[in-house]
């Protein structure tokens, strides 16, 4: 089990790197949603390898096609199911990987857990498993715009060493767009990309950091004490792979912070609460505060590198790996969209389960 | 809602800070477990208020009563209710913020999603709720050290900009459990102290890291793709109150590594599949593979301060804010008991769900 | 696990016949909504032991208390807990069946389930349980009658042979209330009560069908395909004790009409859309029309008898069992305020779910 | 929302009766059984339209596709996505009931609920949803065959006034399958099929009642208080299409015994618990007892007649319809497998909640 998300927007994501197909259903879309293959595809675009030179070379039209739920255009309400071919699977490439554990990936924690394995492409384990998030992100994204115009914007903040300059309040989703690394301070960008592309020839990996900004929250948003608002972004970020960490507002440097200093005064404008600093970075108490949302989020270095590394077989013989297979030396680039589409999974579930709380929907 | 945590071990927690009692329900405990009052009272003696100088003077003895679900000293497998009553609520002292949102507390966002609040103490937003966790998390604890030994310590491992050195291989509780800050660094621990006691007189707060690691973790727990161990980790760290980061392994670090760097290497020793490194903190693909789990919570500094702040009423009109109350000038040596304890409900969650999946247990 | 009901109003009862006390949580209850204990205490009344001399003589006042959720009269919209204290729990009077599994009760299959059980009346197994049902129906009961008038009669239909002449559209709750046994057909309760009491003396029990209508229930409950309306009706009632069947509108009955018979015609009246016949039950397809709600659910006779029965030990050697112990020799009329309490506890869930997915909810 | 079944064996449906297709995503099934898409195929050919002369004439091949989950013949612990395309959808057949409410039919419910709907053939509300239920409950079944060689058997045991003759202690699936009504009882059967092609003929339907039996249940099975084994039963069965009633064990009829007549005296066989007679049907407690479960479904006649009817346009004006469409003058041949997939999920489901439990899994 684990592959079912949310309480009242239900995703339920399916498939291998390397079988016939991934897809996701949703259940608890609300009726009466335009949504259209074309919006989905969008993100999907976005998602998908081959889309330039330094992401991974598989090719992947990941064309989606709804199969249910969707009616004249809208949703019905009703389950919406959604699904890619795999078409360019080269599980040749990964014959050899049969017998060896690749070093910082699932293929040894798979086995143990599961005690067989899908090893093509790393089966279930493979970021593949991310485009129905993408596709069931995209609806609810959707949602979340045409209800209170509710905007997302992930962009890579940092890799390796490099740290973009970026003001969260003004960044736009067209700058992310405007290179392939999809960090807005152009100039780092190109010295990114530069980086990437250096790594890759090197046969190595680099890790970064893509921090996610979200506008127009509705206060009220989080439901204490376990299902607040920053808990359930963080085990929706940590769900992806490759990540390490998450932080929100301060973060970790809030801590050489002290509390007068750290605290955010509120003031009023336009008879709205609002506060002078954003270090709570949107919630408070769990709850959203009205402030945009601002978080961060660690990805580790590709596991997949192309150079020898010891390892162990399954029968716990030393063995070294030479991987073949094609591989992104940087996930950050692809993983943008799928940290927004996480983010509009779980504030959509909150959206909607406040709703249903409001003591004045009477 | 919000208030129930886990799958099949599922704690329900409930009560506000000054209201008659605070508690816990623990739905799916396994039956047969030894388990006493006594045992769940240590570990609420070491999250209790006024336990030394640098904690809130609230004096509460936190008395645990065991409702239901033991019998003979054993689990029955039926739901364990445990309560402690209330005692020093000194409620007169918040009359004041009845009419005043509090900067970074969750007086403000409880108003707008529920209409109204209990304004005593935070009420349900105090940390006062965390005593269901912790006492719930004992059992959790007790149940995970009789199956497979496993241990977990947490520890206060900065405090503002002091850092303590500590290995975190070779830590014990009772290194922790030396002095009232928490650290296991005996020499840093004296100058956190010192620190936190100078913050208090000067009415201010600070904040800091803990970590965690937890010790014979049996491979295999974590169900990918969401219920991946370390998204559970996060979002139970982040369910915490005044928490804003959670990083596991090499965490933000690590994204200055090169993949060839940061990857850990499998080698075998005694029949046991092992890494030479642990940048992974113990999961790999959201399972854990074996090696101990290694994280680390950023907490602010304590929002409640002893000094005048800038704020607005309900109404949206200008006001300054004089606390008086009691308070924590640093949360973290409270919070050490209750990281373990979110800790150990994750694990034994998962340790559950495992034993329930295995493909051996015919 | 097994002791939380509910998606979005959830409940958490705890408690065995003869612990400390028996107790619920609620979690999720919308905020603003006026309640005291003195309305709870007035559905526990109907539900308590020694109400008369057709019930059991156990003496219990079953006081309720709030401890947490509720301030100055109204639900904060955080969890709520309530207890009431056992008092009079003659544990001796079960020593005896400590040793000896009783027919038809839960001895056996808690023994096996759990490895061991509180044998003391049944522990958890024992209808005391359903207090903190019946105490969170109140609640639910009271919202719903807030919200949209919703009004839930349940009465006793039949006792073994006996069944009452009721009109469904018209019966009301005084009616109900009028005799002890709770059949609103006021001769026919005559007959019951005589015979209840005739059969008490003869140590032996009596079963019967309870019938529960629902007035002003809004269309639109019910969330298919699996969360049909009366799939979670059936699911509420059997997890009743001593409850055997479920059915809703013609049950069992309509089988033996022909569909062209049994079709519920549409028909129009003040704008609203209604049927002229209500073999339906009042939902269709999982949803509810807007027709009364109607079902019937089976009580078996009470498994307590006070005559010699045939049994076995746990070592499975045979033995003769002879009760002591207090009991109903009919469970229906205090059943009465539980089937309703259930009825409210699944109708409050539905309409905060639907409450939610209305499109029209912007 | 309401697409989801299940605690750990979650089987996620989706899909119209005439749009793409129709599937189902299980979530939680254990690594390591053999399943075959021809295995699910067999039952699937049992639910199949167009198989006999008393069933609907569409034509659809129903091939079932198994996309994820599965890899070199055996579960992989993954997510299995299995999905049926549709083939035969004459939806101008349907185009007149686009704006006409069809009596006894989801129609006016779901237009209430969603605000709109799919009319084609019924969209979401058809019992084409149930061929992912089907599906999944194979893969459930085996499971539960291979574990504790658990058999489900149900079958045909009232058409209208036509009454079976079956003993449920020996009747075999083989007798079952060896009529197209699926009563094992032959005579009657051939009674029954006449009258259910001459219902046919006269453009009227009928309903009847399927009784289920289950063996080789191991003791133990079942959550109390709300997760009882009957009550999730109940809810599973009245979650389908055109069912009106559950009863388990004596059921209705137990209400005109005595408990010294119903009470089910144990004794030891063989060093194992037994009762002499089985009038609990195989639970006591809502645990299983390790008797054969013994439960009975009531099924309306099929609200589709091939006779005018009055009714109401949504625009709330009277009208007759007159429908075209094909469909079933009784579902109950067909529903016979769709009964047994849901026991098996439900069986599954808590045969792994008890294995998770047990205290002797150390």
């Amino acid at each position: 089990m684990g592959s079912i998300f949310g309480r009242v927007f239900r995703i339920s994501t399916w498939g291998e790197s390397h079988g016939g197909a991934v897809g996701v259903v949703v259940d608890g879309c609300p009726p009466g949603i335009e949504i259209s293959e074309a919006e989905i595809q969008c993100e999907l675009d976005r998602r998908r390898p081959g889309q330039s030179k330094i992401t991974s070379q598989r090719r992947e039209t990941d064309a989606i096609q709804i199969l249910s739920g969707v009616f004249e255009g809208k949703t019905l309400g009703t389950p919406i199911s959604m699904m890619v071919w795999n078409q360019d699977a080269r599980s040749q490439d990964y014959s050899e990987i049969q017998n060896v554990y690749r070093p910082s990936h699932a293929d040894y924690t798979y086995d143990v857990k599961y005690g067989f394995r899908d090893f093509r492409g790393g089966g279930r384990s493979s970021a593949r498993e991310t485009i129905g998030r993408v596709a069931a992100g995209a609806i609810a994204a959707k949602f979340l715009k045409l209800r209170c115009n509710m905007e997302i914007v992930a962009y890579v903040k940092q890799i390796y060493n490099l740290v973009g300059e970026v003001d969260p309040k003004k960044v736009r989703k067209a700058q992310v767009e405007k290179n392939i690394v999809r960090c807005p301070d152009q100039e780092t960008a190109a010295k990114m990309i530069e980086l990437i592309d250096h790594t890759r020839k090197a046969g190595d990996s680099v890790g970064g950091v893509i921090e996610c900004v979200v506008r127009n929250v509705p206060p009220g948003l989080g439901e204490p004490v376990f299902d607040r608002l920053e808990a359930d972004l963080a085990k929706a970020m940590l769900s992806l792979p490759a990540t390490k960490g998450f932080e929100i507002g301060s973060g970790f440097s809030g801590v050489t912070m002290t509390g007068s200093e750290h605290n955010d005064s509120f003031y009023s404008a336009k008879g709205r609460i609002r506060t002078k600093t954003n270090r709570s970075g949107g919630v408070q108490g769990g709850i959203s505060n009205g402030e945009d949302l601002f978080f961060r989020v660690a990805f580790k270095p590709t596991a997949t590198i192309l150079r020898p590394q010891k390892t162990v077989t399954p029968d716990r013989k030393s063995a070294i790996l030479k991987p073949k297979g094609r591989h992104d030396p940087c996930v950050l680039p692809r993983a943008v969209p799928i940290v927004e589409a996480m983010a509009a999974l779980v504030l959509v579930d909150h959206y909607l389960l406040q709703g249903m709380m409001r003591s004045d929907s009477e």
